[in-house]
């Protein structure tokens, strides 16, 4: 597919987020020729910045954080001749003419005619406050040209602040040029979820609660906070991964099938299972990381700016219904964490037994299990009952692995690089439609206030899967937590 | 499960089977300790043996055929001690009075009380010569203790012949005590057929014309006649292949499920398949191998005792059907013959397509394959679709696979080891009842029937995948011949 020509702006441009993914992203993309012909990145950031420290930037992040090494027989001169920096104080609001000036001049040096990727890799106060600006300055007028906005999480703290900052952003831009980025989606193996529902005989059939018996969804992190003590304070893992990356994934998992492949038709779906989705009081554990048991690692409350008793959520757990005809009966179980003793996430679709009889008068029969694993690994995994090797009869459970990312040389595209391919060619199916927000925050808000006001917040130690209420939320159904990350194994 | 003692007759000791299949066999049950604790074998020849060349001949034929080495650390000595040789012609009726002294007194050294397995192999022209005389003798009498007799194929050259022949030892034994081998069903993965169907979630629901478009179930051999020419003129690889193995792995593939996992159930089921079957004139291929294009294999024709205008087969390829509710309109295609281009054993099943919606609209989407790998590899593969790593939305087939005999130091049972175990315990499920002989002779004989007076048999060059004709069956179908044998596919 051939991109129409564009210039790239980066708001933020000396952030974290644009260093570890975005120079990255762009780098790979060049090499894969998947940027357009005509095309131009214009990094902003607060700070000063000569195009020799511009240089320095670019090349120390693909050194530190490209996926593929930079190769000496690459010319990287063609690639960093793309970028320019421009200083802009976002707060200052005479500055955004003379930006005007800038980009148009852009446009005429690569030949963009004004097509622009807004790309705002800043703190969400100033989404506002830039979005207004563009407008203001005819920088998005969308006039023989277009102009997205890209958007990064959070996306507001709850319902109502997210209304606001949704009504800041649309009145600049419509919502099918606003891109919400939830980079869970460019993964490759959540993008692999519809696939492999719908197109594939073995698995189609077997997708409800006539034959699953229940789900699992965890992502799971061994670090803690990481010195993003202050965001995470505001955010908890209720708001940094449930209200985005888990109920994504699994209104992939739950929904229907949509009635064509393109955008809206999925966003349709996947807003039905969100408004379908159901949790009760006692379906809810919460937890915060302690120190490790040889006293090493520091204990949430022990980080840098986190309140000494704070008792924002370093883990969740939850059991969510959906109901309708689908999955009326079938338990998803989610869990996240910080400090936990692996890092990965994985997806289990466990099938029910068939019923009791033949091999299954044995009630001690292993059930079918399905695995997508989205990180590290990517692939599928499925185990399945067969005979035992030998003069026996006993049935034991055998497994299979498909590995995407294992062969040799093959090398996942980072989300990022999906991402900004797909916002530049303008497909927002791996982006989320507002209403898709709206019913997330719904979900996560009444959990919120289930918690407000309660000062008890089991604590549990680093290094371990979480606090003892987490076993105990499957141990009532009869279930327990599963993980079949390589070299793991449950 | 601990056997009851019992004496082991051989009849045919100084043939191949014996040499090849059943001294090894004995071998690694005995490491096992899966033989009686009371146990002897009487190896009955018409040759004259010393113990010495006894020994020897059991000796070598552990150090060449079996599937375990023998080890230093291991005492041969208590293993050899178990057997012992008696010279006997089948022809001589005066021979069978000794034996049955003969046998009396290892009874009483061994303490085996009366119990014998009587194994026929021997040519069948001899089954009903032994039997009677056993029968005249008392050997046979199950008084007070049990005596059951093993047959090896081939059982008849037709209806006609088979009937005779099982009347002859029906004589002598009841059906019960009566082992048809089909060392086929010895082997893993046929094992392990009806517990993947039956003991699995992800296959059970979908084993049905719903979901299954056809079945392929291929045994070939790379090997010539190998100088059985005088057999194979008899049978060919109609009555070698088909009217034994292949239709018993079609039965266990095919069968409703059984009311119980008991010998009799099974069997029921398979024999209502083995009715249900139905095959065209145009549903068969039949063809004779030529030399290879380099001339360094000798044709069929020029083989040792064949006749040089012969129109035996030694390929068979054919298209039937199941008129039942599960498999109307889905056609089972079974081919099997001798110096084809590889050798191995494997049922394909592959999926319908889904109906023509989402991924489907591209009609160009791979079918699911289920791959049942029986010769040499023993495992399952499966081959799905999903998306290609990469910026790409490319779906593409993606396979896994279960291996049963590639982990280290796993080594399959010989199909013999299982057989003659389920002998001794009185397990009679893995081998055929007569109602399955007779109604697989009837499937056989129509074929036999139409081919009769023709002198026109395709020669098909050695090396080759058979006649043409065998791919044109499936082609008129749109459909074609798959293997997945590893360093193979398809």
């Amino acid at each position: 597919m051939k991109l129409e020509p564009c210039i790239l702006v980066i708001f933020g441009a000396t952030g974290d987020l644009t260093h570890r993914k975005l120079y990255p992203a762009l780098y790979n993309l060049w090499r894969e020729k998947l940027l357009p012909e005509r095309f131009g990145v214009v990094s902003i950031g607060r700070r000063e910045k000569t195009p020799a420290e511009l240089r320095a930037d670019i090349t120390g992040s693909i050194e530190r954080f490209s996926r593929t090494p930079h190769l000496a027989g690459v010319d990287l001169e063609r690639f960093l001749a793309m970028f320019s920096y421009y200083r802009l104080d976002f707060n200052d609001l005479d500055g955004y003419a003379p930006l005007k000036r800038y980009l148009s001049e852009k446009d005429k040096i690569y030949g963009t005619a004004g097509n622009r990727v807004y790309f705002l890799a800043v703190s969400p106060e100033y989404f506002a406050l830039i979005a207004r600006q563009l407008h203001t300055h005819g920088m998005a007028s969308q006039k023989g040209s277009w102009q997205r906005v890209v958007v990064e999480k959070p996306f507001g703290q709850d319902l109502t602040t997210a209304i606001e900052l949704n009504n800041d952003v649309r009145r600049t831009f419509q919502e099918r040029n606003i891109y919400r980025i939830d980079h869970y989606l460019g993964k490759e193996m959540a993008q692999n979820i519809m696939v492999i529902r719908f197109a594939n005989t073995l698995f189609e059939p077997l997708w409800n609660n006539r034959y699953i018996d229940h789900i699992q969804l965890s992502l799971t992190e061994t670090v803690g906070v990481e010195g993003r003590g202050p965001y995470y304070e505001q955010a908890g893992a209720l708001r940094d991964m449930v209200q985005n990356h888990m109920l994504q994934l699994l209104a992939l998992i739950a929904m229907e099938p949509p009635v064509a492949l393109d955008t809206e038709s999925i966003r349709d779906e996947k807003v039905k299972v969100l408004r379908s989705l159901k949790v009760t009081p006692e379906g809810v554990v919460r937890g915060q990381y302690g120190r490790d048991p040889a006293q090493r690692l520091k204990a949430y409350r022990e980080e840098d700016r986190v309140a000494p008793n704070s008792v924002v959520e370093t883990f969740v757990a939850l059991k969510a219904t959906i109901d309708n005809f689908r999955w009326a009966g079938v338990p998803f179980y989610l869990r996240t964490g910080k400090r936990l003793m692996r890092k990965y996430s994985e997806i289990v679709i466990q099938f029910k037994k068939l019923p009791g009889v033949l091999y299954f008068e044995d009630t001690r029969l292993d059930s079918n299990i399905l695995v997508i694993r989205v990180h590290p690994d990517e692939g599928v995994y499925l185990q399945f009952n067969a005979k035992q090797l030998g003069t026996t009869s006993m049935i034991v459970p055998v497994s299979m692995d498909f590995c995407h990312n294992c062969a040799d040389g093959l090398n996942s595209p980072e989300a990022y690089e999906r991402l900004l391919y797909d916002v530049m060619r303008g497909d927002s199916t791996l982006f989320t439609r507002w209403d898709e927000v709206e019913y997330s925050w719904r979900f996560v808000d009444q959990i919120a206030q289930w918690w407000r006001g309660d000062r008890n917040i089991p604590i549990y130690p680093s290094g371990f899967w979480g606090p003892p209420e987490s076993d105990l939320l499957l141990a009532k159904d009869g279930r327990r937590w599963l993980y079949f990350v390589r070299n793991g194994g449950s």
